[in-house]
């Protein structure tokens, strides 16, 4: 049943989840309205949305919120944790690594790795960091599921291809180019520079 | 004759202007197939989102390869400098404002600011961290039009109330958190966790 959620109703649910959880102390229900509201999109694509849940509201009620969240969180599989590697530990990685609200979705970062002699051995939020050399060692012990991509671009691909290599097939890419991975493997890129050029655009009118 | 440029295309022609800038030094041409397999979407997509900049390809030649970067930084407004705020100097915003990335598109960082007195009076990057209060003063001076967000989530709504009341109607918020603004106000949302719960989704099939 899960493969057959839309693409963008995915992306869409974990902007859902989070407002369900900013308004969690608030109220036992939430109707399709509020949340719709909170999460910027209108009712009836909430309703259309959480429909491929199977969650069923209640009219003139709305949504179980634990229930709601609970769905949720099944369908995008945030009911286990996931084992992620940072790899590149400047001043993104060292902020990605610091970032609390991962381990809220189950995302465990077990390790972080770089090139650079002065920060290998560093500490980063309870983490030594590793030479980059060990990937593939860490991502055996540690069943490492996702990879996020710190580096400078010139070495994200080759890290990327050892990644994958090395049975990593989900990647979040930081670095600022284009990776070329083949089609079993599910790349998010976050390119800071793009969103900036979305709003560039939007300044003109 | 911006206007009419689909927000779907909008979102994809930073990716183009990146993929180009990647391969701006191997020739003086380039095919639709070229960039569509280098932005990752199929060589239709990108003949139309380009017909929309009245970029004409010659056939079997392709785009000329400078004419359509600067077909694209155009439409997207990038031909003039947007001088940009970041808000918060923890990791985040230190790794943000160190990017070198963000300048050659225009976008220059021409301040910093944190709450944190031990931020405060720090060099990021050539600039010094200032006081939040400083907020409004700074951007009149500077002419600011985009500000970054990278303060904690709890701190992001009135920041950004303060930005917008400011006239900077255009955010990037990279706090995990969903902001209530007016409707002409711009936002880009960066959210990690939202990537992260979409790879997990993938890692289930």
């Amino acid at each position: 049943m899960k493969a057959r959620i839309p693409e963008a109703t995915v992306a869409r649910l974990p902007r859902y989840l989070r407002c369900l959880t900013d308004m969690a102390h608030t109220a036992s229900t939430c109707s399709s309205e509020d949340l719709a509201e909170a999460a910027g999109v209108n009712s009836a694509q909430v309703r259309k949305d959480v429909s491929y849940l199977g969650a069923q509201g209640t009219r003139g009620v709305g949504y179980d919120h634990e229930e709601l969240r609970s769905q949720i969180r099944k369908a995008l599989g945030l009911t286990m944790p996931h084992p992620v590697i940072v790899i590149g530990a400047g001043n993104m990685g060292t902020a990605l690594t610091n970032y609390k609200g991962f381990k809220t979705w189950g995302f465990e970062i077990v390790a972080v790795l770089d090139i650079d002699e002065d920060r290998i051995g560093s500490r980063v939020d309870g983490l030594t960091v590793e030479p980059l050399q060990n990937l593939e060692k860490i991502i055996a012990a540690k069943n490492v599921e996702i990879g996020i991509l710190a580096t400078p671009p010139a070495a994200a691909q080759s890290v990327a291809d050892r990644l994958t290599a090395a049975g990593v097939n989900s990647i979040l890419n930081l670095a600022p180019t284009i990776l070329k991975t083949d089609a079993e493997v599910s790349v998010r890129r976050v390119d800071l520079s793009t969103e900036l050029g979305i709003l560039a655009f939007h300044l003109q009118s």
